[in-house]
């Protein structure tokens, strides 16, 4: 008997963006090919009664096999981190390729396609680190990387070797709306956080707990108002990365009051963490030490109530994996003050569970907002979708089955990345990813890997609406045409 | 050869509040049974390519048969009404059931429900119109009434005989609260208006352009922000109807922004007309004369901006059909003053041409985003979703088909409403819905009906998650706890 | 040898609004002559080194004598209240001419000169509370009044028989605005606190304490909203009473920063009492209960912010003197439910040495300050400007002179009015009004009252710059004339 | 006979920040020893019956006699600039003392101090611009010159040779709060308008309207935003420096709001010009070129309401004298581009009669506003009272007697400064200060200068009640304390 369809997905509870019904889902090619009531059989059935189906998750913020000058800087390879993230139910990642000082930018992103190509079993795309955007690099390398897929740009406002500063932000922000890109910025302010850690450090606060004293929460605050002046003054739509204060996100609900076009994201870490779990005795702290610091329980409820309004629409990762040992945290001493410790938690397996839980299983939001924040808003903005982000007629068939009663406590043992702990070790989550499709196969399934390394593929993407200027100048900007200078 | 389903659209664009993909429909019962590429055969197929399949618009807004305790006081009847809505696009309609001074709420809603079930060819819901909401009516009367599915209440802040004070809208606003239902208000500043009106009148002034000074933009803020007090004390979420002025949608987005769970609406007159619509002569003026009145063009953008944000959700048409004679408009003399004119215009049959135009056919906004405004969000905020509002499995299959090409001007003598106008006659639009189908039968076709009247059907709702209070009260209610005092 | 001046005050520290100097002051005919350094000598002489010289308060809101239809209401005569004024430092007062329903105005205000010319011991003034405004009282008898020098015009919001609804609220604005008086305003919201009330009474909640959660703080903040609504759609300037709340703060300087003329005081009772001086056993908590009421201590820290940034300008003593007994407090029963208590503390004496201790002993403000929100700003803001609330040449002798260490007790037994009681019983001050100047003539020394009834005089009043309209129109009402409808 | 004062000065209007009344005024020893009615002849009278007698105006913003590395760069020696500034009213003037790069601030302060020594005719002061803040300058001499009365410091935020970055500027505010000054800047973000610059340079928009774009709206507003959150880290209170945009005034409101101490001045030419007064055709546009920029007329209108409301306080010249010609404007080139031109204009002469006439003659605000912006404020706010700044007893006789109905109109042939030309030549103003009163010695009467170079004083201040830190430190710095991180 010939089969309609490649694998039919029977009696779930379909949820997309915007809707939650009962249906069967069916894949041919790879993609969803129908959904529907009754569907006819399939080469394949999975039965999905008393599950939810939803499309597999987008994370858009994660560090994979992240490279300094100097060779690899973090615990995973490809092949680590996306089987970690299909274990957690993500079928799509936008990883970085990460130009250092004197670097050719395009030469960084053919060495990332390398690692990817040989390790993902996942599909992923990359952002563009713009950690020294000489002119020759923005004139003659971006706009061939733009074109060829690489649509997204990240700066960082602090750290030492890549920051850059407002006029190269300026230049930056102008590249883009040139060459349709779009820019995400890492908002602290770097002069509040070097004269705080000098100023700590000097006084002999050496502890990881003064790291949140050091990235003050108006460093954030700070910083985020100016990215979004400076792109304001381009009219660039820009992306906040890891919102983590309520001033923070106020900063950016009243500029898009103002009617910039502003995005956000946070992370499971400023939503489950505070300042406390800095508190740890000696090393344990570096375990949940990232930047901006995790803060207070007001913090984390004014970013659930952020999220609710949709001044923040993204819950990504930032997944940053180093182990707790002297090749991650402890590298540059074995007993680091706050300053050496390497800044940064593993997250892309457990992104979505936490997330679930939080969302879903406690009531507090419906699944399709789940889906929404966590798949559809990041595949829109970034511009994976049609392709991504939901189940939809003609998209890739990017599944993930949930067992909304499945309960699981995590634990450092269990994670599939190579960082070796998890900072929410210890903590229970009701519903979790069972059975993981890729393009219509199987990739997990019975708590076991189905996929050969170096199966995911790249998607290259052009920047979707989000990064489209809205037209609007700022007063003298416009009125420049009237003095006959013609600006942009 | 026995056919899997009733019937096939096939090859169109179809669109849902999230997706828009390529895929053929199919109909079961009534009910949306499959979506996919290549379904197999119905017993009837519409090809719809070059065409976008839609749900069926659901007008939450609208004045039909409306009585007064002396008869009916509009032009249209359910049958004329809902075939006007029906060639709009439109397949479910909210209207009202309303209470004047004297009457048993009861009484009125079997009033109502008499008349539509006669008369409508698409499906009805009612809101109740508390214009005398005596401590019977809210105690005896309402309660049971909402579990019979009438799960809205409208209250009006202004207009002499059916306007309730601040004491009784907290009352209505707790027993809302006690039986779950939702609320709705026409919030403008009685005081002002009457103030203002009998100042202009005393003065001389009567043409229809003094109707737009009498409804100061002042009375619509502060009104609107007197009645977010109201719901705020008792946390009851609410909507504020036909939002008209900048300022007016200031206060709701600051609203919201402070956590309360505020919903609003604008309608097409506001985005489209302005207060010098007014400056025609004579009696002409009478044919733009609604309340709020128009504003400038200043308050359409931030209206539209305020869509895009989110702070309003739904687009409705405030239906109210008057003709341009002495049973309508003119009612109360041959020349009326501003304050004599019958206050409304028709609008159920253009709203989704106008709409679908300025967003879609503009390229400003996303058909997923028209879809969203006219059909799923007023479907889910007023508990008619998952039946109504989306393409979506086991949903009912109200659908429009559109065609995006088709260009039509409006006419007074092309309206299928009673009023006999359109305040949009000379307007040019381009996108037309062309086949309606109400739960798989096609209603309109070629530019006829082909619904008998009272085909229509009544739609029971239970308020959904909008109507639900978020469990936050003001600070001192809170503490009343602590003091053993537990007031809700 | 002839004297050059009538009185020298020798050697203090004087202080005006503005600044702070070692000088002599020097007085003839009542008035201000000379300060300097070593002037001549005067007829009197007093030794006021190591003492601050500044001028005689201003308390711009006092309940004297108050009468009801029925009869006088608070335990105050003009001697009492203005004699415990002047121990208090307080040297011109202006007390409430009130009018109740069915009364003329006219003769309600020479009624309340007759108690007043009989009693005063300091100088006085009245603003008339328009209880029953009339057309007739409106036009026949206001305009007469106003010129007569009864310059302010109070209404209630709230409370059953005086309270006046929207649109005679814009009447009596527009009335104010044509004759040039200036407007205040006790503004909480009516049907909260009757809704309110009544949820509690019916609940068996009768204690004082409740009397807190009948009067909501979200009633203060939605009335403060619309009396600036109603004041801004006439462009008349307005005072706000006793303000009570972080909330009601805000809305004033927003307001503020629009551009509105906005005045605004509070009272010491909100400074340093707050919500939990209710909770006293039995009656006991009637003496602490006012209205609005007291909040919490972040409200008091708001205000103090506000007092500092210029929102709030006054700080009056809103005295309501009632005696703790069957003729005042528990004059409607012996053991009164919250709303049969009748509300208002006394405070008249009590306002400047609470005020100088919080404000210069503490050393968190200047004394310049001090004077400026006790004496001059009541002064000019009301019209008694410049003749009262300085230490300038020209103005009226109206001194008192502070020993700034002596500390001070307050108890009910040594208060001067005559409600017997003080809510600030045990709180000790260091600070305080020694000797009393009143037009050069001492009326307090050694603890001993040196003045006899009836020798205060009225004080006629012209609104001062604060009553005039700024000209700026809302929109509409702006192009009212465009339309050729002059409304104002 | 021995006279018992030196001066009297008989029958004027005396104006204090406070107060308005006829008096005279006498002057012993060089201060003020008496005011009054009818007082005791001098040895000296001056007849002011029909004129004002004003505190001599302070001026806390000029550059005078600037010196870069290579030598003075500016047109104005102490004599020239304090002579005009005494023709103008002005009796009181803060200068800088400005270092470069290498330079020692001690020695910078001592180059100052002695061409001050020798030209000034008004009393001095200087501001200490930190253009190499070094951590030697900052530890080893910054302490001594704050001890030796130089209390206030600024700093540039743009400007290649002089600017600070962040992490400097945290440190300058830290060592500001450890010695009690005061801290100013000039706030603009450098890197828009370097970007900007070259951006216009490049495509050849030369002339000197294209500085207005260059220094963007947006360049202002991020700047003081950003200025505002270095200094609420560290708790210390600043001065931001002519405010030019209304934004720039928002931020500023809305950190007063939160609690923030910030104080901030704006200038005449931001009142009075725009920007298209750069429209002048050639080198004539040079005249009217300054930084920031002149704006808009709703800007002017938004500095006006905030300078009423209190969010800024103090009117200043910011005097920069640069000749029309090569010495000066055009040092860098003949015709040069805007970024070759000397930014700045000369304003101490016309800054008085410019705002006397916009404020008193105009009836738009009372003399004592216009006493207290332009004299009393600053004095207070940099530490000069009591001293200076008011008409009070024992303060220094430093007197402006005004002619009130004297109509003057400004020509560059007038200006007594060494800049040949002023932006205001053409304008004619009403309102002139006649005689000009130094420390009791009449230094300009009958419109010449009576006052020998070098007359002037040196005027030591500590910083006054403005610089002292409100105490409240942000969260986290607060809770530093909890982890044992005393910060401060």
């Amino acid at each position: 008997m010939r089969h309609v369809f490649d694998l039919v997905i029977r009696g779930g509870t379909v949820v997309t963006s915007g809707e939650c019904f009962r249906a069967d889902v069916a894949v041919r090619d790879g993609q969803i090919a129908a959904i529907g009531v009754n569907l006819p059989g399939g080469r394949r059935t999975i039965d999905a009664s008393e599950r939810l189906v939803l499309p597999g998750g987008v994370d858009s913020h994660a560090h994979i096999e992240q490279m300094s000058s100097g060779g690899f800087i973090n615990s995973d390879t490809f092949l680590s981190a996306t089987t970690a993230a299909a274990f957690g139910g993500t079928t799509s990642v936008i990883s970085f390729a990460a130009q250092n000082t004197g670097q050719s930018l395009a030469r960084v992103v053919e060495d990332y396609h390398r690692v990817a190509k040989a390790g993902a079993v996942i599909d992923y795309a990359f952002h563009m680190i713009l950690g020294d955007p000489t002119e020759a690099v923005l004139t003659d390398e971006l706009p061939g990387l733009i074109k060829a897929g690489h649509s997204s740009l990240k700066i960082f406002m602090t750290y030492d070797r890549v920051r850059v500063d407002d006029e190269r932000i300026l230049e930056i922000l102008m590249k883009a709306r040139e060459n349709s890109a779009f820019v995400m910025a890492h908002a602290e302010n770097h002069g509040m956080i070097t004269w705080l850690t000098n100023r700590l450090l000097k006084r002999g606060y050496e502890h990881g707990r003064y790291h949140a004293l050091a990235h003050a929460r108006l460093a954030e605050r700070e910083a985020i108002y100016r990215f979004l002046a400076l792109a304001e003054l381009v009219d660039q739509p820009v992306m906040v990365y890891h919102v983590s204060t309520v001033e923070g996100s106020a900063v950016i609900r009243e500029a898009r009051g103002r009617g910039q076009k502003v995005f956000a994201e946070t992370c499971p870490q400023y939503l489950f963490l505070t300042r406390q779990d800095l508190d740890r005795p000696g090393n344990e702290a570096t375990k949940f030490m990232f930047s901006p610091p995790a803060r207070e329980t007001a913090d984390a409820d004014a970013l659930w109530q952020a999220l609710s309004l949709g001044d923040l629409q993204i819950i990504s990762s930032d997944h940053s994996p180093y182990a707790f040992d002297g090749t991650g945290k402890l590298r540059n001493a074995a007993v680091p003050n706050f300053k050496q410790v390497v800044s940064g938690v593993p997250g892309i397996e457990a992104r979505l569970p936490l997330m679930f839980d939080a969302m879903v299983s406690s009531g507090r939001f419906s699944v399709q907002d789940f889906v929404r924040w966590t798949a559809s808003e990041p595949a829109r903005i970034y511009g994976l979708a049609p392709k991504k982000g939901s189940i939809a007629i003609g998209g890739d068939a990017d599944i993930a089955i949930w067992d909304p009663g499945k309960t699981v406590t995590f634990s450092d043992s269990a994670v599939h990345d190579l960082s070796g702990f998890t900072p929410f070790s210890g903590r229970t989550v009701r519903g979790w990813p069972e059975t993981i499709i890729r393009r219509g196969e199987v990739i997990v399934a019975d708590g076991k890997l189905h996929a050969a390394a170096g199966s995911g593929r790249f998607l290259a993407r052009a920047a979707g609406e989000a990064a489209i200027p809205t037209g609007k100048l700022p007063l003298e900007m416009d009125s420049a045409r009237n003095f006959g200078a013609e600006l942009y």
